[in-house]
């Protein structure tokens, strides 16, 4: 069993990294949204992330885990990317 | 813009691997644990796990976010291994 925890372990410190390299390039996006005053929520390009990620999963996760995990990632990132950027001129 | 999103839906192609690797790892422990006849649900390996994310975060995501992310991918982690194996013997 420690060596499967082990194994998580890992995995788990490389979904950090990678959740906030996704935050970083987020914000970048925002930044460029706030210099061009696009919106930062675009409900079409969110429904596109979803369906890349639903559209190459094998499982064993369910897609509607996969969509709810994505969601959930979907979702932090627009909040930081909102806090970051809704002050910034 | 798009050189970010397109970075954006490399990392959700690595995420969407790990979480399944991270998923099937669970399923071998959930395995093992039917086999020993031990509960699914660890609260103290579950802390664990939590405190080995948060103490590593290094941002720009905030503790709170990586905690809500991780609480997410714990629990649907654990849904799968119970249903998995909540009926095998």
């Amino acid at each position: 069993m420690s060596t499967w925890r082990a194994r998580i372990d890992a995995i788990d410190q490389i979904l950090l990294v990678l959740l906030n390299e996704r935050s970083r390039s987020a914000n970048e996006i925002g930044h460029i949204k706030k210099q061009h005053k696009l919106p930062i929520y675009v409900p079409e390009r969110e429904k596109t992330v979803l369906g890349n990620v639903l559209k190459n999963n094998s499982g064993p996760l369910e897609d509607e885990a996969v969509r709810r995990l994505f969601e959930r990632i979907i979702d932090e990132t627009r909040s930081l990317e909102r806090r970051k950027y809704q002050n910034l001129d």
